[in-house]
């Protein structure tokens, strides 16, 4: 869906100009660095400028690099060879998966070297009997999920950009998405990876294991890490089956005290096969009707949740989503709703009611500029800080709206502009981190760090954390030549 | 359940004598030592000799060290400055929680300082909207489950070892145990740590937040990691809704591909209820009745299932598993049952179906000594070992039992004889790490490596993590002072 929809319009500030920022003291590819590419990887060494330009900017169009080299290797092997050469030389490398991420860590900063999982998606293995699935790092999460459903499973992963993202770059920046209510984080899921290292060394972990204590668990250290401390090359993970029945529902509340009673009521009454409580306000849905013309089944709320449940047994579950719709409708929680049960209804609804919520953050770039927050906060909170940011904004934003997974204390915050602006910039942070690090959230909860949030961890982290983890750096990366200017401040 | 059953006949040997073991070079404890412990934790220094025993030596009477000196601090500041001290004279620690452990984990090996969380067993605070329980590290599991069921809640960890074993050894260690089927591992669960470093410095990662993409996750780290990188000292866990209905059948199956195929039909019609799939062998259910003189009341078959659901409606649970059992029955899949559907019987059912698997471990202990393994194996293969062990040790063995947690691939296999003996031991390994090897499984799925189990690591990782593994520790402990002889192979 994202590729498609990628915002095209404004010109976007080269980073390093924008910023101001010195280029650290890499060494500048020559000649010579070119033909060992060229003879490693024939055919797959990208140095066409106009090629090169989508790869060189964020999927947001929020930041640029410069980057004059884009290689794409097809083996751990070739990854291997890119990075030991690299390495001896000194040249700084930006893996890149499918470029969908929103914290401009995905794409070059100057002019590092591309290093694009593009072509590594091959499926290794997939057991029907355990559901663990073993395929390199380049496999597009929507692929995936086509070839497990014709075995009757699922990736434990959903999230919007699935039709551009890869596996890889999910596990990179531990992914968060629609499904991790139910199925629990890619730090439960995952069950080995192959990383190679800064250095070139290989690092093989890619058990197929559900439970396996024989040492430090390394693997954990690469997820999330925002490819800075290696390449992941493969992927291990544990694929739940595809649940027998979907049922869907949107419904339309009076207030967020509203929403919240009835994520509580909805736990409590769908237990075990609630799979999704996503919240939205009504300026998304507005901006989603607006720029994207898809229609909203339900108006005149004030906020909308969208619940998910996912079972084994089509009766139990309609049973109980009803019972549950009842109860909230009959006292007042919800005051409209539209439901989706059976199977056809689900694949055309899937078009519309997912599609609500999953495209807003496409409406949003139809609207301008935006800053995005992606912030964990007490659920009993998380409204609060739009309605706050709304007030003091004013004018000087054109919208602030508020959505994201509730289930999880996932608040997803977007301010839009016209264009960019450092006075707009200015009167939002640090105001939202120092709100979000009051009530003890987190700053990123599921985005990263990447380029834009970096400066930013110490509301999340203390001090001590943030040695320790520039040490591990320091450690397995001593020349800082991978994914460099990202994540940890320097 | 586990200490008041601890056994007690046999004589344990010192196990830097039955290994011939050197002392590392730590520093001695002198008397300006203690005085300064006794300083710093008047009344909680404990050198009683006899006091010190139990301390000094594992759950299973395997292993034995010696021990002078037991320090329990109850805060964080404490576990600080006893850190810090010890690493200035280089003085070694060993970290204990209940003492459970099987592979020789948490007893000293020479001298180390016993470091006790007895009495770190404070609860600091549990929000019922998010199901977040944060805590001291010495809480004793079954005391947080009883604690949370009052408020609706449950941990979502359970193992046989609940009534001694503490939550910061159960995170220490990864614990698995019999609800990693539906709640997943520690490394979902576990939200936030509190962790004195080996030189005494306190790292804050107590986050309580679902997700946060802040930088490296370095909580993970210390999941697993039996006490060798830092002292956990306070824990974050998500917990689930207590089950609303909680059903039981203990099933009797003639071959372990009924086993087998009961599994997947099981996951296939109880789904997203299904918390439990144990399996044990007639050996074992020999062993519980003739020592602990329980009852099974399903008799004559070679193989026992015991299946748990936890559901949110106790109807259409029943009914799910009615028409599963229907269906295995109808296909003699399974030959004889017995069921427990409502909460009172469950109740009384605790003490007989549960403890049927809960109690093999303490069971076994009755039977002489106990060579124990616990290893991640395929599913389908996974009974082969017990079968192959069995025919290779004959005689030599007095009983080779195979069970455990089927639905984790998760096997048990333990070997009893009448004392401890070089020549038995040889017969068992490394052929059972070589089997396991050979089908690319773990050779400690759950109960770590301790000092039993480190010299075989290499079995189930390559050479490359080791040596990661062994950097990470120098970085963290250089002067090596904390659990000593554990885990990594020097």
């Amino acid at each position: 869906a994202l590729h498609a929809a990628r915002p095209g319009c404004q010109q976007v500030a080269l980073t390093s100009e924008r910023y101001g920022l010195q280029r650290l003291p890499f060494a500048h590819l020559t000649r010579s660095d070119m033909a060992f590419f060229e003879r490693l990887l024939p055919g797959r060494v990208i140095t066409d400028p106009e090629e090169l330009k989508q790869f060189n900017v964020d999927w947001l169009k929020s930041v640029r690099g410069c980057s004059k080299l884009m290689l794409k290797p097809q083996t751990t092997a070739e990854v291997s060879q890119v990075l030991r050469y690299c390495y001896e030389r000194n040249l700084a490398v930006n893996p890149q998966g499918g470029n969908t991420g929103l914290v401009g860590g995905s794409v070059p900063v100057f002019d590092e070297i591309i290093l694009s999982t593009a072509l590594m998606n091959r499926i290794i293995s997939f057991d029907k009997v355990s559901g663990i699935l073993v395929c390199q790092a380049g496999c597009i999460l929507e692929k995936l999920n086509e070839y497990l459903e014709q075995q009757g499973f699922i990736v434990p992963l959903d999230l919007g950009a699935k039709g551009s993202c890869h596996i890889g770059g999910n596990v990179a920046t531990n992914a968060g998405g629609l499904r991790l209510l139910r199925y629990g984080s890619l730090r439960g899921t995952v069950l080995g990876l192959e990383v190679v290292l800064p250095d070139g060394s290989a690092l093989d972990c890619l058990a197929s294991l559900r439970k396996d204590n024989t040492g430090y668990d390394l693997k954990q250290l690469f997820i999330g890490s925002e490819g800075t401390l290696g390449v992941i090359t493969a992927v291990s993970i544990l694929c739940p089956q595809k649940p027998k029945a979907v049922n869907l529902a949107f419904l339309g509340c009076q207030s967020f005290a509203n929403v919240l009673e009835t994520f509580t009521t909805c736990r409590a009454m769908l237990g075990e096969i609630l799979s999704a409580y996503e919240f939205m306000d009504e300026k998304c849905m507005e901006l989603v009707e607006r720029y994207l013309k898809l229609s909203n089944p339900v108006t005149g709320s004030p906020f909308y949740v969208l619940i998910e449940t996912s079972g084994s047994n089509s009766t139990h579950d309609e049973e109980k989503l009803n019972n549950f719709l009842e109860k909230t409708m009959t006292s007042g929680l919800v005051t409209d709703g539209t439901v989706a049960t059976d199977d056809k209804k689900i694949k055309a609804c899937n078009c519309t009611l997912w599609s609500l919520r999953e495209r807003i953050t496409e409406a949003l770039t139809h609207d301008g500029y935006v800053y995005k927050y992606d912030l964990s906060l007490p659920v009993a909170q998380l409204y609060e800080l739009v309605t706050d940011m709304r007030a003091r904004l004013g004018q000087g934003a054109k919208n602030v709206v508020g959505y994201g997974h509730l289930g999880d204390g996932n608040l997803h915050l977007n301010i839009t502009a016209e264009s960019y602006s450092h006075s707009l910039l200015d009167a939002i942070e640090p105001f939202v981190y120092e709100w979000t690090a009051r009530h003890s959230g987190s700053i990123s909860a599921e985005h990263g760090l990447g380029f834009k949030k970096k400066h930013f961890i110490h509301y999340s982290k203390p001090s001590q954390a943030i040695l320790l983890m520039q040490r591990f750096k320091a450690m397995l990366d001593p020349k800082g030549i991978l994914n460099p200017y990202k994540m940890l401040p320097s």
